[in-house]
């Protein structure tokens, strides 16, 4: 496939930023600074990383005020590097259009409304009273559940179920194995039997979301589970019912949150972390990779648990520790009274 | 949909328990003390949240004896509110029943055997000699290997897939993404590369066990993967081969559990938590959200290991130390030593 | 079905090894200790598990040197029993052969290139421009994107699904619900939203890998993701983007691998265990279960970092001085120099 190529100063005009060096460099693709070739353009949104501009063979280069000069390689210049390349990417690298049409092995149900311009692939099951918006795709094999709501503009790659009833806004891209709306984990103990509880309420995601591969989203028990505008969430989370998760919200991926737990907008939150049931944390917080939240967080800030890691020799001595800490204190402040009398 | 509604008192004819207040309220819907209208009925089974009863709209409540004054509304005193919602909302809300069938997308092996009551959705695979009970739902997409067998009245949503020869139970319910009987993780290392060991055993499930979304049961090693009647498992769980585990336990979201390892009756076990190999956890352990079992668990009681979070600032101050603990209870036992001889 | 007998003097002309005892004795399968029978075979790889050498009711046992002596049954006493094991038990399972052919409800996109040898099952979708090598078995619902390479001998079960441009090599297998080349997770902050960065490199995958059920690799940023040679993959582990995982390298269930994380080979990973992004791990390390590695690892060994459980009631107490331990050391400290002075 030839790519087509822009000129530095077109893109310039498009995006932003200013160009020192030839401007009439074409461009037809992004690449690292270590692996760019003449016709593709590397960025550097990190200063620490500028001795890797002395090997680049980039055509050209997208950097900050504070960089510019770091180079003489054609360049532009620009505020914030990292999202100039996110929008300068985008825009090389598009999404494939939506190719209107329901493939003759899909399977539509009574009476589901599939926008004339979205794309159904293969083996898509759609049940009854489903609605697929404008210029949406569904990948093959993906299966909406009667009464699913998707909106305009949203990508559902091959293999996602998302379970009856649930609503799923604009611009979405859901990847492959992505589970929607199965029940949440709710049982009573009754005369030594667990009974099941109806999962009765819903997933109901906003728009501009992402969801990774086998991410898990659980349906209301009775209320709805609540994904807002914006929240960006890597492969394999489970988000278990009746969650809330604020709207801007990153988290990468493995993290467990469960049940009614409330996450603010604008969080990170860092991989196989965890945050238990019922809680809540505010907005702006960044919680640490393997981190157990275990009680809510009312302040923004940056939270931490993490048991550091050592040769498995050194930990076994510590972590025998660990298990007398207590017995440790309570000989320190047997030490602190005896010198207390020493000294008298 | 219009919904059926049921008469307070003619509930209490069904499920027990007493009518306190107006038992003609028509109720045809459960909901949270919040959320609840005119026509719902809500529960109290914690008096903690008492308080929610000044303000609910709810038609009327179910409470324990302990409330029954709590509130003036219409409502049903009973022992286990909890357990008396769960039998309610699963009337209220029953699951569809299965609709006799196979979909002409459906492909079936030879000499499989499938109840005629049974339920076969679009583009299953049914794999050669392969049983499905009475009353069973296979839901579009699943993937039942060859000679497998699943009882009566089990319901398999989605894209779940079963591999060979492994054995499901009555009652089952199974979230999609769920992959049964896949090769457990054996390796035999010769002359510097990985030897497979065919993993001959299957997976063995009992009656009345749910199994939450993506959760992944690996086929035993040379025996069986076995997990008895009534076990809850939520999402995205890992259970290796050859472990057991027993009846009417409950393990949360993204729990691990290693090969071999045998996991009692009656266990509940926190989310993302672990289980090392080998292992044996008696009955009625409880193991907290992301504690690892390193050792057997002889006794049952309740068991924790997380390291407790902080902010990032004090953390670090705390797990600097943690990685010279052992020396700390070096100069604690010296202290105590020079004490001694100052004493003398 | 009738399972084919081999001599056990025949075992040993083919796979190595010496008998000792009755070399006619018939052996059709591999089994445990425990619950082998007359015609099968079992193994003791490990000297402490001798004691069920006496009550087994197995026809012949796999041994090494050492203990050649322990059982009176027909026996093979061989250097590594346990490999010994993995290739006769390899020779009694094979899996069975690919049966050429591509099934009617297949869908295969323009200009695939699929081996006339390959076995094509149900419901899979194969992109245009895709490759299948020879011998290859892609099981039903599996979803082939455009321009995927698969080499030649490699088993896709069921519902794997891999995204465009990935390359895959020879002798693999890929359990159900493997996701390969899903976007990583890459986003640039760019005035209070969310800029999604194109995933455009790919992941490549050597020959002789193994991936358990439900694992995701996610696509390169720019570059690609990389697995070598006779990697094995347990089952839900999470590889970001343009991670690295070096030859021969072993990695158990639920582990988590940031971006741009590069692991050694012939590295062991424990369950649950988690690596930060852009961090390099040596060759030949292991790290236990649950461990997070929060920095590089530059030479070999065992690494480990995790809490170890207890009670719960212990836990807390314990726990609760860890919140404390700078605190803990500064009042060591103070101890140590007032011992001095009071010394002095």
């Amino acid at each position: 496939m030839k790519r087509t190529a822009y000129r530095l100063e077109d893109i310039v005009t498009r995006f932003g930023g200013s160009v020192l060096g030839n401007g009439g460099v074409l461009i037809s693709q992004i690449a690292t600074l270590d692996s760019a070739s003449a016709h593709q353009i590397a960025f550097l949104a990190n200063s620490k990383y500028r001795a890797q501009l002395d090997s680049t063979r980039a055509g050209a280069v997208i950097l900050g005020a504070a960089d510019a000069d770091a180079t003489t390689l054609p360049r532009i210049v620009c505020e914030n590097p990292y999202a100039y390349f996110a929008k300068l990417s985008a825009f090389l690298n598009p999404l494939p259009h939506a190719v209107a049409g329901i493939h003759p092995t899909a399977v539509v149900g009574d009476g589901a409304n599939i926008a004339p311009t979205a794309q159904i692939d293969a083996h898509v099951v759609i049940g009854d009273g489903a609605q697929i918006g404008a210029h949406s795709v569904i990948m093959a094999g993906c299966n909406i559940g009667a009464s699913v709501v998707i909106g305009e503009n949203s990508r559902l790659y091959p293999r996602v179920v998302v379970y009856h009833n649930c609503v799923l806004g604009n611009n979405l891209i859901v990847h492959s194995g992505v589970v929607i709306g199965a029940d949440g984990f709710g049982f009573a103990m009754d005369e030594g039997c667990w009974l099941k509880i109806p999962q009765i309420g819903r997933v109901v995601i906003g728009n501009d979301v992402e969801i990774g591969a086998n991410t898990t989203i659980d349906r209301g028990a009775l209320d709805d589970t609540v994904i807002e505008d914006d929240v960006k969430l890597d492969n394999q989370i489970q988000i278990a019912h009746n969650v809330r998760i604020g709207a801007h919200t990153a988290i990468a991926g493995c993290v467990g949150i469960a049940g009614s737990a409330t996450i603010g907008r604008y969080c990170r939150i860092g991989g196989s972390a965890g945050i238990l049931g019922h809680l809540q944390v505010a907005d702006y917080v960044e919680i640490s990779s393997f981190t157990l939240v275990g009680k809510s967080i009312k302040e923004r800030g940056s939270y931490c648990g993490i048991f550091p890691f050592s040769s498995t020799k050194v930990w076994r001595k510590n972590a025998a520790q660990l298990r007398h800490l207590d017995e440790l204190a309570d000989r320190i402040r047997q030490l602190e009274q005896q010198i207390e009398s020493l000294k008298n």
